[in-house]
């Protein structure tokens, strides 16, 4: 059963991170407070899923792959927790932020903790492997962090430019959000042995997996309803952010309804009749181009694993489900 | 000659960490300019130095040491641009800090592409070696931030906490300064091959050395002058920092002098006469004793590595010289 697959994937990096963030010598307890709280909440647990069944898909070591599951889980984490500093978001999966909860310094702090403790916990899924693995794995994992960071530069650099262009979005997305799912599915198929055409054939997958994932992401975040979403609805639209959708419906619409979301876009203080007025003329413009290029990444996503022979086919089952996942995901 | 091999080692250092941070993609430039920042300002790269003469000490590969060394600098400088947020600090070095220039969202992510960057050199500084080495070196670089991040929380906790003890103080600086120190000298001893005994040597050496330096870096900051300080002066006293110097003063101080410091202790709007008031209450106090004790602590550095017979004299005489140096420096 792949529920079973999941269940146990997910309970398996639970207990791995809770087991690297248990130990708090004394006078650090709210630091490891604050670095547990967005675990506690919930999440999909993604990228480990998608590492340790890459990993799966081609036999390799299981176990080592769920330790490396759980230090890219607990990377993401880190980043979710300066972002929300950097974005002023003050609620994610539901609940208040690290930095409403405990303040900035600690949420800066809780970050640079979970940051370092995802590195020990993939040095320690690679311990007693061959170097040259070792050496590449680290590389991988690196690299995606700096990548990430250039993304979220390039994303905040965009609240403030008026020509951001649909090529200009896919560079940031692909940074931002896509290279860490990417470094997910490779480093999988690094730990399952594969040889370096298919590692990136892994890689390419996670690549535009992770596009078409975050053109649905900028999609929900205008059509879902707060409860689901567990954050506030268009608060892309109140801090300005250039999503797929907002360039597509700047460049589409007629020009009254571009002045109308020109002066709303990037307002904090723009009303909530305001926010759903400019949110209808959005959907009508851009909902259904986004919804067809996502289709359009996942495709991509999956044609790059064809030929590939999985050596465990509920692992290549969980792949396939995933991606069909991203589109359909409400949250 | 010992400058010489400064110079060098410094040089090698700098030209390093510049050629990791030099290719911003574009839409970046904000972000890699921030992140070089701090580094352009001077600082004394005295970590490095401990780490390549750690390992030249003991015959060693010199130039995997100044990659791993650039490592363990670009670390520091990451912790320093987080830290300057956390304390408020808008001067270091003589020229305002990053957050003050950049804004805090870019000084938060300039701090993390920093730590990225850091893993990539020290990643890179292995390249090839031995399996078993690998994971060590990588293991003792990540327990060190760690360990540094508790530091920092206890060191934000004991600002407004009332009864800080010496042994709570000694704590709070073995982890905030002496381990990043002691994993130069501790990195620099592996990569030059010792075995566990001398490696434990080592790490000993800069343990010791590491608590000597943050006394002295506490009794400069009440009795340099700012110009040369290149911050504030006092902001220990203002920030309610429990240095040893402010731990031993409310111990032995009358109370009508107690009284005066903890009015003055952690007050923001602390006028300047206030603040020389009560430094020189402090200075009265704690001076000689904050003084032998770093002597005490800068001698047992030195002890622990007598007896390991070095491969390169010079650079033996160099971790002598920074011993030293350590207690006699006015900045």
């Amino acid at each position: 059963m792949l529920q079973d697959y999941f269940n146990d994937v997910v309970d398996q990096v639970n207990k791995t991170i809770e087991k690297y963030l248990s130990s708090a010598p004394s006078g650090t307890t709210s630091l490891y407070d604050a670095s547990r709280h967005l675990f506690s909440s919930g999440g999909k647990r993604l990228r480990p899923l998608i590492l340790v069944s890459s990993c799966d898909y081609l036999g390799g070591d299981h176990s080592r792959a769920v330790l490396a599951g759980s230090a890219i889980e607990t990377l993401h984490t880190f980043t979710l927790i300066h972002d929300d500093i950097m974005d002023h978001d003050s609620l994610r999966r539901g609940i208040p932020t690290v930095h409403v909860k405990w303040g900035e310094p600690m949420a800066i702090l809780a970050g640079d903790l979970l940051h370092a403790k995802a590195f020990e916990m993939l040095n320690d899924s690679l311990k007693g492997v061959d170097e040259k693995l070792h050496y590449e794995v680290m590389k991988t994992f690196v690299n995606s962090i700096i990548v990430v960071s250039e993304g979220q530069a390039m994303d905040m650099e965009f609240e403030s430019k008026n020509d951001v262009t649909e090529e200009d979005y896919l560079e940031m997305v692909k940074k931002k959000t896509a290279y860490l799912i990417a470094a997910s599915s490779k480093i999988g198929s690094l730990i399952g042995g594969a040889d370096p055409e298919v590692v990136e054939k892994f890689f390419r997958f996670g690549i535009n997996l992770g596009i078409a994932f975050q053109i649905v992401d900028d999609i929900i975040g205008i059509t879902s309803d707060e409860a689901e979403l567990g954050k506030p609805l268009f608060s892309d639209i109140r801090e300005g952010k250039r999503t797929l959708l907002i360039i597509k419906t700047l460049k589409e619409a007629q020009p009254k309804e571009v002045k109308l979301l020109k002066e709303v876009l990037g307002n904090r203080n723009a009303s909530a009749e305001q926010l759903r007025e400019v949110s209808e003329i959005i959907k009508k413009y851009s909902l259904e181009y986004a919804y067809s290029l996502a289709e359009e990444y996942k495709s991509r996503a999956l044609s790059s694993l064809e030929g590939i022979q999985p050596s465990n086919q509920e692992a290549s089952e969980v792949l396939k489900f995933i991606s069909e996942f991203t589109l359909k995901r409400k949250k």
